[in-house]
Protein backbone atom coordinates (compact mmCIF):
# COMPACT_ATOMS: atom_id res chain seq x y z
CA UNK A 1 0.00 0.00 0.00
CA UNK A 2 1.34 3.50 -0.90
CA UNK A 3 2.57 4.85 2.16
CA UNK A 4 1.48 8.17 3.96
CA UNK A 5 2.60 11.82 3.89
CA UNK A 6 2.70 13.29 7.29
CA UNK A 7 3.04 16.87 7.79
CA UNK A 8 4.30 18.17 11.22
CA UNK A 9 4.63 21.82 11.74
CA UNK A 10 4.52 23.92 14.74
CA UNK A 11 6.25 27.47 16.13
CA UNK A 12 9.77 27.58 16.92
CA UNK A 13 9.92 26.67 20.92
CA UNK A 14 7.71 24.05 21.10
CA UNK A 15 10.07 20.93 21.26
CA UNK A 16 9.64 19.75 18.06
CA UNK A 17 12.26 18.18 17.03
CA UNK A 18 12.69 16.65 20.58
CA UNK A 19 9.44 14.99 20.08
CA UNK A 20 9.85 14.00 15.97
CA UNK A 21 13.34 12.00 17.06
CA UNK A 22 10.93 9.88 20.07
CA UNK A 23 8.88 9.10 17.43
CA UNK A 24 11.11 8.42 14.92
CA UNK A 25 12.36 5.72 17.56
CA UNK A 26 9.41 4.70 18.35
CA UNK A 27 7.44 3.86 14.79
CA UNK A 28 8.62 1.85 12.36
CA UNK A 29 8.36 2.26 8.77
CA UNK A 30 8.93 6.01 9.26
CA UNK A 31 11.68 8.72 7.73
CA UNK A 32 12.63 11.75 7.70
CA UNK A 33 12.26 13.72 4.47
CA UNK A 34 15.47 15.80 3.83
CA UNK A 35 14.78 19.26 3.40
CA UNK A 36 16.69 21.63 0.95
CA UNK A 37 17.79 24.96 2.86
CA UNK A 38 19.74 28.17 2.26
CA UNK A 39 20.30 28.15 6.39
CA UNK A 40 23.97 27.76 6.87
CA UNK A 41 24.88 24.84 8.65
CA UNK A 42 25.51 24.88 12.08
CA UNK A 43 27.29 23.20 14.56
CA UNK A 44 26.66 19.19 14.31
CA UNK A 45 24.73 19.37 11.69
CA UNK A 46 25.44 16.83 8.54
CA UNK A 47 24.40 17.76 4.26
CA UNK A 48 22.39 15.59 3.43
CA UNK A 49 21.17 14.45 6.98
CA UNK A 50 19.82 17.21 9.03
CA UNK A 51 19.19 19.36 5.25
CA UNK A 52 20.57 19.46 2.07
CA UNK A 53 22.40 22.99 2.31
CA UNK A 54 22.54 24.69 -0.83
CA UNK A 55 23.53 28.50 -1.97
CA UNK A 56 20.63 30.85 -3.27
CA UNK A 57 21.31 30.24 -7.14
CA UNK A 58 21.04 26.28 -6.62
CA UNK A 59 18.35 26.39 -4.66
CA UNK A 60 16.56 29.05 -7.41
CA UNK A 61 17.23 26.37 -9.82
CA UNK A 62 15.29 24.06 -8.00
CA UNK A 63 12.80 26.15 -8.26
CA UNK A 64 12.68 27.13 -11.75
CA UNK A 65 13.09 23.21 -12.59
CA UNK A 66 9.98 22.65 -10.73
CA UNK A 67 11.74 20.31 -8.40
CA UNK A 68 10.20 21.18 -5.23
CA UNK A 69 6.97 20.26 -3.63
CA UNK A 70 7.25 23.07 -1.51
CA UNK A 71 9.28 26.24 -0.83
CA UNK A 72 9.25 29.19 1.52
CA UNK A 73 11.09 31.52 2.70
CA UNK A 74 11.84 32.03 6.69
CA UNK A 75 13.60 35.12 8.51
CA UNK A 76 15.22 35.85 5.41
CA UNK A 77 16.66 31.80 4.17
CA UNK A 78 15.03 29.35 2.27
CA UNK A 79 13.68 25.91 3.43
CA UNK A 80 11.64 23.48 -0.14
CA UNK A 81 11.26 19.77 -0.48
CA UNK A 82 12.50 17.99 -3.25
CA UNK A 83 10.03 16.04 -4.54
CA UNK A 84 11.27 13.01 -6.56
CA UNK A 85 12.93 10.99 -3.71
CA UNK A 86 9.53 11.65 -1.40
CA UNK A 87 7.20 10.56 -4.16
CA UNK A 88 9.34 7.56 -4.72
CA UNK A 89 9.40 6.32 -1.26
CA UNK A 90 5.98 6.35 -0.68
CA UNK A 91 5.33 4.55 -3.54
CA UNK A 92 7.44 1.85 -1.85
CA UNK A 93 4.72 2.54 0.83
CA UNK A 94 7.21 4.13 3.27
CA UNK A 95 5.74 6.53 5.37
CA UNK A 96 7.34 9.95 5.29
CA UNK A 97 7.52 12.82 8.01
CA UNK A 98 7.70 16.29 6.76
CA UNK A 99 8.86 18.92 9.20
CA UNK A 100 7.60 22.08 7.80
CA UNK A 101 6.10 25.24 8.42
CA UNK A 102 3.35 26.56 8.16
CA UNK A 103 2.86 28.44 4.66
CA UNK A 104 5.22 24.89 2.81
CA UNK A 105 2.27 22.95 4.54
CA UNK A 106 -0.45 24.71 3.02
CA UNK A 107 1.80 23.95 -0.23
CA UNK A 108 1.60 20.38 0.46
CA UNK A 109 -1.77 20.23 1.30
CA UNK A 110 -3.19 21.75 -2.26
CA UNK A 111 -0.64 19.36 -4.02
CA UNK A 112 -1.08 15.98 -1.57
CA UNK A 113 -4.68 16.40 -0.63
CA UNK A 114 -4.59 13.14 1.61
CA UNK A 115 -1.54 14.17 3.51
CA UNK A 116 -2.18 14.04 7.15
CA UNK A 117 -1.16 17.83 8.14
CA UNK A 118 -0.71 18.15 12.35
CA UNK A 119 0.48 20.95 14.07
CA UNK A 120 2.42 20.85 17.06
CA UNK A 121 2.13 23.13 20.18
CA UNK A 122 2.64 23.53 23.77
CA UNK A 123 0.06 23.70 26.28
CA UNK A 124 -0.68 27.41 25.88
CA UNK A 125 0.59 30.29 23.56
CA UNK A 126 2.22 31.77 26.49
CA UNK A 127 4.10 28.65 26.89
CA UNK A 128 5.82 28.95 23.48
CA UNK A 129 6.52 33.02 23.82
CA UNK A 130 8.14 32.07 27.02
CA UNK A 131 10.53 29.38 25.54
CA UNK A 132 11.52 31.76 23.06
CA UNK A 133 12.62 34.05 25.40
CA UNK A 134 14.57 31.91 27.57
CA UNK A 135 16.90 31.12 24.40
CA UNK A 136 18.88 33.96 25.08
CA UNK A 137 20.94 33.10 21.81
CA UNK A 138 19.38 35.86 19.60
CA UNK A 139 19.42 39.79 19.51
CA UNK A 140 16.45 41.74 20.60
CA UNK A 141 14.97 42.43 17.06
CA UNK A 142 15.48 38.88 15.60
CA UNK A 143 13.53 37.73 18.76
CA UNK A 144 10.54 39.73 18.28
CA UNK A 145 10.01 38.94 14.85
CA UNK A 146 10.48 34.92 16.00
CA UNK A 147 8.03 35.72 18.73
CA UNK A 148 5.61 37.65 15.98
CA UNK A 149 5.98 34.68 13.79
CA UNK A 150 5.28 32.18 16.09
CA UNK A 151 2.14 34.25 17.16
CA UNK A 152 0.86 34.10 13.25
CA UNK A 153 2.12 30.50 13.17
CA UNK A 154 -0.19 29.04 15.76
CA UNK A 155 -2.80 31.37 14.14
CA UNK A 156 -3.02 28.92 11.26
CA UNK A 157 -3.27 26.01 13.33
CA UNK A 158 -7.16 25.89 11.96
CA UNK A 159 -5.71 24.87 8.50
CA UNK A 160 -4.48 21.59 10.38
CA UNK A 161 -5.55 18.02 10.54
CA UNK A 162 -4.62 17.27 14.11
CA UNK A 163 -3.54 19.52 16.93
CA UNK A 164 -0.87 17.73 18.72
CA UNK A 165 -0.11 19.14 22.30
CA UNK A 166 3.29 18.89 23.65
CA UNK A 167 2.50 18.14 27.76
CA UNK A 168 5.50 15.72 27.38
CA UNK A 169 7.45 14.10 25.19
CA UNK A 170 6.07 10.84 25.83
CA UNK A 171 2.54 12.19 25.31
CA UNK A 172 2.85 13.86 22.32
CA UNK A 173 4.99 10.95 20.52
CA UNK A 174 2.16 9.11 21.53
CA UNK A 175 -0.10 11.34 20.07
CA UNK A 176 1.53 11.46 16.53
CA UNK A 177 2.05 7.52 16.10
CA UNK A 178 -1.81 7.73 17.42
CA UNK A 179 -2.89 9.57 14.32
CA UNK A 180 -0.69 7.54 11.87
CA UNK A 181 -1.93 4.75 12.88
CA UNK A 182 -5.56 5.84 13.02
CA UNK A 183 -5.06 7.12 9.68
CA UNK A 184 -3.70 3.47 8.14
CA UNK A 185 -7.31 2.10 9.63
CA UNK A 186 -9.61 4.57 7.72
CA UNK A 187 -12.35 2.49 6.20
CA UNK A 188 -11.30 4.06 2.50
CA UNK A 189 -7.67 2.21 2.60
CA UNK A 190 -8.62 -1.08 4.57
CA UNK A 191 -11.60 -2.18 2.86
CA UNK A 192 -9.67 -2.76 -0.29
CA UNK A 193 -8.47 -5.57 1.92
CA UNK A 194 -11.05 -7.25 1.78
CA UNK A 195 -12.72 -7.05 -1.79
CA UNK A 196 -10.30 -9.64 -2.91
CA UNK A 197 -11.78 -12.18 -0.47
CA UNK B 1 -14.99 18.19 27.01
CA UNK B 2 -17.20 15.88 26.07
CA UNK B 3 -16.85 12.75 25.93
CA UNK B 4 -16.25 10.66 22.49
CA UNK B 5 -19.03 8.09 21.51
CA UNK B 6 -17.10 4.90 19.97
CA UNK B 7 -19.58 2.23 18.04
CA UNK B 8 -17.53 -1.08 17.58
CA UNK B 9 -19.04 -3.37 15.69
CA UNK B 10 -17.75 -7.19 14.45
CA UNK B 11 -19.26 -9.80 12.94
CA UNK B 12 -19.64 -12.83 15.37
CA UNK B 13 -16.32 -14.76 15.75
CA UNK B 14 -14.09 -12.13 15.43
CA UNK B 15 -12.99 -11.95 18.59
CA UNK B 16 -14.59 -8.66 19.94
CA UNK B 17 -15.05 -9.35 23.64
CA UNK B 18 -11.76 -10.35 24.10
CA UNK B 19 -10.25 -7.23 22.25
CA UNK B 20 -12.86 -4.61 23.75
CA UNK B 21 -11.35 -6.42 27.41
CA UNK B 22 -7.73 -5.67 26.76
CA UNK B 23 -9.33 -1.99 25.02
CA UNK B 24 -10.55 -1.43 28.74
CA UNK B 25 -7.42 -2.46 30.68
CA UNK B 26 -5.53 0.01 28.70
CA UNK B 27 -7.43 3.02 28.40
CA UNK B 28 -8.70 5.05 30.97
CA UNK B 29 -11.64 7.21 31.00
CA UNK B 30 -13.71 4.76 28.95
CA UNK B 31 -16.53 2.61 29.90
CA UNK B 32 -18.88 0.58 28.14
CA UNK B 33 -22.80 1.13 27.68
CA UNK B 34 -24.31 -1.64 28.98
CA UNK B 35 -27.22 -2.79 26.31
CA UNK B 36 -30.46 -4.27 27.13
CA UNK B 37 -31.23 -7.62 25.92
CA UNK B 38 -34.21 -9.80 25.59
CA UNK B 39 -31.84 -12.94 25.04
CA UNK B 40 -31.59 -15.39 28.08
CA UNK B 41 -28.33 -14.47 30.51
CA UNK B 42 -25.96 -16.96 29.95
CA UNK B 43 -23.59 -18.75 32.83
CA UNK B 44 -21.09 -16.44 34.36
CA UNK B 45 -23.07 -13.40 33.27
CA UNK B 46 -24.45 -10.58 35.40
CA UNK B 47 -27.34 -8.69 34.95
CA UNK B 48 -26.84 -4.67 34.93
CA UNK B 49 -23.41 -5.64 33.74
CA UNK B 50 -22.67 -7.53 30.99
CA UNK B 51 -26.55 -6.50 29.56
CA UNK B 52 -29.60 -5.45 31.06
CA UNK B 53 -32.01 -8.46 30.85
CA UNK B 54 -35.39 -7.98 29.85
CA UNK B 55 -38.15 -9.73 29.03
CA UNK B 56 -40.42 -8.51 25.76
CA UNK B 57 -42.76 -7.12 27.13
CA UNK B 58 -40.22 -4.69 29.04
CA UNK B 59 -38.00 -4.32 26.08
CA UNK B 60 -41.33 -3.24 24.14
CA UNK B 61 -42.23 -0.77 27.09
CA UNK B 62 -38.72 1.10 26.74
CA UNK B 63 -39.44 1.14 22.99
CA UNK B 64 -42.79 2.94 22.85
CA UNK B 65 -41.51 5.38 25.54
CA UNK B 66 -38.59 6.32 23.02
CA UNK B 67 -35.92 5.58 25.87
CA UNK B 68 -33.50 3.63 23.22
CA UNK B 69 -30.84 5.35 21.37
CA UNK B 70 -31.04 2.45 19.10
CA UNK B 71 -32.44 -1.41 18.78
CA UNK B 72 -32.36 -4.36 16.71
CA UNK B 73 -33.27 -8.24 16.40
CA UNK B 74 -30.46 -10.64 15.96
CA UNK B 75 -31.23 -14.39 15.80
CA UNK B 76 -34.83 -13.78 17.71
CA UNK B 77 -34.30 -11.45 20.29
CA UNK B 78 -33.93 -8.20 20.67
CA UNK B 79 -30.89 -5.94 21.73
CA UNK B 80 -30.86 -2.05 22.51
CA UNK B 81 -29.26 0.98 23.99
CA UNK B 82 -30.66 3.16 26.95
CA UNK B 83 -30.12 6.79 25.87
CA UNK B 84 -30.55 8.30 29.09
CA UNK B 85 -27.56 6.99 31.21
CA UNK B 86 -25.57 7.26 28.11
CA UNK B 87 -25.90 11.06 27.32
CA UNK B 88 -25.24 11.87 30.97
CA UNK B 89 -21.75 10.45 30.80
CA UNK B 90 -20.56 11.82 27.21
CA UNK B 91 -22.11 15.33 29.07
CA UNK B 92 -19.61 14.46 32.29
CA UNK B 93 -16.69 13.78 29.46
CA UNK B 94 -16.38 10.11 29.84
CA UNK B 95 -15.81 8.15 26.86
CA UNK B 96 -18.64 5.66 26.36
CA UNK B 97 -17.85 2.46 24.03
CA UNK B 98 -20.94 0.93 22.43
CA UNK B 99 -20.26 -2.67 21.44
CA UNK B 100 -23.13 -3.61 18.97
CA UNK B 101 -24.13 -4.72 15.92
CA UNK B 102 -24.55 -3.48 12.27
CA UNK B 103 -28.10 -1.95 12.40
CA UNK B 104 -28.02 -0.68 15.95
CA UNK B 105 -24.20 1.22 14.59
CA UNK B 106 -25.87 2.95 11.62
CA UNK B 107 -29.12 4.19 13.66
CA UNK B 108 -26.41 5.55 16.17
CA UNK B 109 -24.52 7.67 13.09
CA UNK B 110 -28.42 9.04 12.33
CA UNK B 111 -28.66 10.63 16.05
CA UNK B 112 -24.82 11.15 17.00
CA UNK B 113 -23.16 12.22 13.83
CA UNK B 114 -20.45 12.37 15.50
CA UNK B 115 -20.00 8.86 16.90
CA UNK B 116 -16.76 7.19 15.81
CA UNK B 117 -17.74 4.11 14.09
CA UNK B 118 -15.17 0.91 14.24
CA UNK B 119 -16.05 -2.19 12.37
CA UNK B 120 -13.53 -5.36 13.91
CA UNK B 121 -12.49 -7.49 11.22
CA UNK B 122 -10.24 -10.83 11.38
CA UNK B 123 -7.25 -10.98 9.00
CA UNK B 124 -10.13 -12.33 5.87
CA UNK B 125 -13.43 -13.43 5.24
CA UNK B 126 -12.59 -16.68 5.87
CA UNK B 127 -10.81 -16.78 9.14
CA UNK B 128 -14.49 -15.28 9.90
CA UNK B 129 -16.52 -18.62 8.72
CA UNK B 130 -13.79 -20.99 9.76
CA UNK B 131 -14.24 -19.01 13.86
CA UNK B 132 -17.67 -19.64 13.53
CA UNK B 133 -17.47 -23.10 12.27
CA UNK B 134 -15.25 -24.44 14.61
CA UNK B 135 -17.16 -23.25 17.60
CA UNK B 136 -19.14 -26.26 17.39
CA UNK B 137 -21.64 -25.30 19.92
CA UNK B 138 -24.48 -24.39 17.84
CA UNK B 139 -27.04 -26.81 15.59
CA UNK B 140 -26.60 -26.76 11.99
CA UNK B 141 -29.28 -24.34 10.65
CA UNK B 142 -28.27 -21.90 13.45
CA UNK B 143 -24.71 -21.95 12.35
CA UNK B 144 -25.71 -21.54 8.89
CA UNK B 145 -27.90 -18.59 9.55
CA UNK B 146 -24.95 -16.95 11.75
CA UNK B 147 -22.46 -17.17 8.89
CA UNK B 148 -24.81 -15.60 6.68
CA UNK B 149 -25.31 -12.78 9.01
CA UNK B 150 -21.80 -12.37 9.47
CA UNK B 151 -21.18 -12.57 5.65
CA UNK B 152 -24.07 -9.26 5.27
CA UNK B 153 -22.28 -7.44 8.42
CA UNK B 154 -18.67 -7.74 7.17
CA UNK B 155 -20.47 -6.13 4.27
CA UNK B 156 -21.76 -2.99 5.72
CA UNK B 157 -17.84 -2.52 6.62
CA UNK B 158 -17.85 0.98 4.50
CA UNK B 159 -20.10 2.46 6.55
CA UNK B 160 -17.96 2.50 9.19
CA UNK B 161 -15.38 5.09 9.99
CA UNK B 162 -12.38 2.75 10.45
CA UNK B 163 -11.89 -0.95 10.19
CA UNK B 164 -9.94 -2.74 12.93
CA UNK B 165 -8.08 -5.93 12.44
CA UNK B 166 -7.81 -8.22 14.73
CA UNK B 167 -4.46 -9.72 13.92
CA UNK B 168 -3.69 -10.17 17.91
CA UNK B 169 -5.21 -9.16 20.62
CA UNK B 170 -2.32 -6.73 20.94
CA UNK B 171 -2.68 -5.27 17.27
CA UNK B 172 -6.17 -4.81 17.49
CA UNK B 173 -6.64 -3.17 20.98
CA UNK B 174 -3.23 -0.80 19.76
CA UNK B 175 -5.25 0.38 17.04
CA UNK B 176 -8.95 1.22 18.85
CA UNK B 177 -6.48 3.16 21.55
CA UNK B 178 -4.82 4.45 18.75
CA UNK B 179 -8.46 5.98 16.64
CA UNK B 180 -9.60 7.24 20.42
CA UNK B 181 -6.61 8.98 20.99
CA UNK B 182 -6.48 10.91 17.12
CA UNK B 183 -10.10 11.27 17.08
CA UNK B 184 -9.26 13.23 20.76
CA UNK B 185 -6.82 14.91 18.89
CA UNK B 186 -8.45 16.81 15.93
CA UNK B 187 -8.38 20.03 15.31
CA UNK B 188 -12.50 20.99 15.58
CA UNK B 189 -11.97 19.35 19.54
CA UNK B 190 -8.61 20.62 20.63
CA UNK B 191 -8.51 24.29 18.96
CA UNK B 192 -10.79 25.91 21.10
CA UNK B 193 -8.32 24.89 24.12
CA UNK B 194 -6.37 27.70 22.64
CA UNK B 195 -8.46 30.53 21.88
CA UNK B 196 -8.54 31.83 25.06
CA UNK B 197 -4.95 32.21 25.54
Amino acid sequence: MRGKLIVISGPSGVGKSTVLKRVMEQYDNLQFSVSATTRPIRPGEVDGVNYIFLNHDQFRQLIEEDQLLEYAEYVGNFYGTPVAPLEKALEEGKDILLDIEVQGALQVRKKFPDAILMFLMAPSLQIVEQRLRNRGDTAPELMKQRIERARWECSQADHYDYIIINETVETAANEVISVITAEKCKTKDRLPMFKED
